[in-house]
C-alpha cells in the first residue's frame, strides 16, 4: 500500500476473511460495500450475530442448535418423533439437509466431528458419551448412521458401534452406498462403482 | 424444512446472504461455522462491524474512507501528495488498487458511482459538485480519469469534463487503453483490439 489503510477497515476485512468461503478479496468487497452504502445492513448483521451467539446453544440432548431458554430443541420436544429411530450425524448442517428432504422422522444425535488421527480428533472430542443413556431413556430400537461416506466417517461409525455394543439390543444401519440419482457412470469414481456392484439389487 | 429452523439462526443467515459474494449456501456454512465453533470469531466480527460503521466516514474533501475524528484523510493531509495531479475514481476499492500499485502520487477524488440512465444514476447522485473548488484550492494542474473503461465510465468522464470546462485551465488525461501485459490476442475482445490499434506507438 502506498499509504496505510485505515486500521478499523483493515481489522474488519481480516475478521470477514476468517469466515469460511470468504477469501481476502471477497472480504475487501464486503467491507467496501457495507461502508460505502450506509443502509443499515452492517448494523443489522452485527446485531444478528450477537443475538444468535448469545441466545443459540446446542440442545443438551441431541446437540442441535436451539434457543438458550428452551429445555430441549424442537425435535427432542416433539413426541411424534419418538419412533425409536436415532440418526447419528456429524453436524447441524447435516440435520438441516436431512430435514429439508423429509426422509427421516425420528430423532438426531450430533456428534460434532469425526475421529481423525491426522487432525487429532479423539473420541473424547466427540459427543458420544451420552449415547448409551439416550438409547435407554428414549427406547431407541434402531441407530441409523448418516456420517460421511469416507474413511473418517466409517472409522467413527465402527467406533460408536463398538462402544454401544450388542448389549443395548439396538439394530444398526447405515445409508446405502451407490450411484446417485441421475449419476452418469462416466463420472462415478471406482470406489462408488465397486460399492454399487457389491450392493446390487435383484430385480 | 421438516421443522422450522431456529428464527435467530434463520435471521442471521439472511443477513449474511445480503453481503456481496456471499450466496445463501455460503451464508449457511458461515453461520454453522461460527455457531458450532465458539472461538470468539463471531463476537470479534460484530465488534469490528460496529466499530467501523460508527467511526469510519468518507473524507469531506476526497471521499476516501477515513477516521471520523480526522480532519481529512491521510492522503489529503499529506502535503507531499499535493503535486497538482488529481485522479478521479469511482470508489474506495479503486483507490486501494491504485495505492497498491504505487503508480500515482497525487490526490484522489471519489465520485461514488457512474452516470447511468439504466440504473437512474444522475449527476446529483455523484460527488462532482465540489470538484471545481478543489481545483482552485489545491492548485490542480492535471485531472487524470481512472474510471472504468465502459460506456458509463466514458459518459461520466465526458460529463465531468463539460462541467469543469476549459476555464479552469487544467489538463485532462485518461488511462491508456490497450492489450494488458501478458495479454494473448486470442483472448482480447474486438473493442480493445481496435483501441490498441488506434493508439499504436511508433518504435
Amino acid at each position: 500500500m502506498g499509504y496505510a489503510m485505515n486500521s478499523k477497515i483493515e481489522k474488519l476485512i481480516k475478521q470477514f476473511a476468517k469466515l469460511p468461503r470468504v477469501g481476502n478479496r471477497a472480504a475487501v468487497r464486503i467491507v467496501l460495500s457495507i461502508l460505502q452504502t450506509r443502509d443499515g445492513r452492517a448494523e443489522n448483521l452485527a446485531a444478528a450475530i450477537l443475538d444468535a451467539t448469545e441466545n443459540v446453544v446446542p440442545c443438551a440432548i441431541c446437540g442441535c442448535l436451539t434457543d438458550k431458554n428452551a429445555n430441549a430443541c424442537e425435535i427432542c420436544r416433539d413426541s411424534s418423533r419418538a419412533n425409536g429411530q436415532l440418526c447419528i450425524v456429524r453436524d447441524m448442517g447435516d440435520v438441516w439437509t436431512l430435514e429439508k428432504s423429509s426422509v427421516f422422522h425420528g430423532r438426531y444425535h450430533i456428534i460434532g466431528g469425526l475421529l481423525s488421527g491426522a487432525s487429532g480428533v479423539m473420541p473424547d472430542d466427540l459427543n458420544i458419551a451420552t449415547l448409551s443413556a439416550r438409547i435407554k431413556n428414549e427406547k431407541i430400537t434402531e441407530i441409523i448412521f448418516a456420517l460421511p461416506n469416507t474413511v473418517e466417517g466409517k472409522t467413527t461409525q465402527h467406533y460408536i458401534m463398538s462402544v454401544i455394543g450388542d448389549a443395548a439390543g439396538v439394530r444398526f444401519s447405515e445409508l446405502a452406498s451407490g450411484v446417485p440419482l441421475g449419476g452418469d457412470l462416466d463420472y462415478i469414481d471406482d470406489g462408488t462403482l465397486s460399492l454399487a456392484f457389491g450392493g446390487r439389487r435383484p430385480l
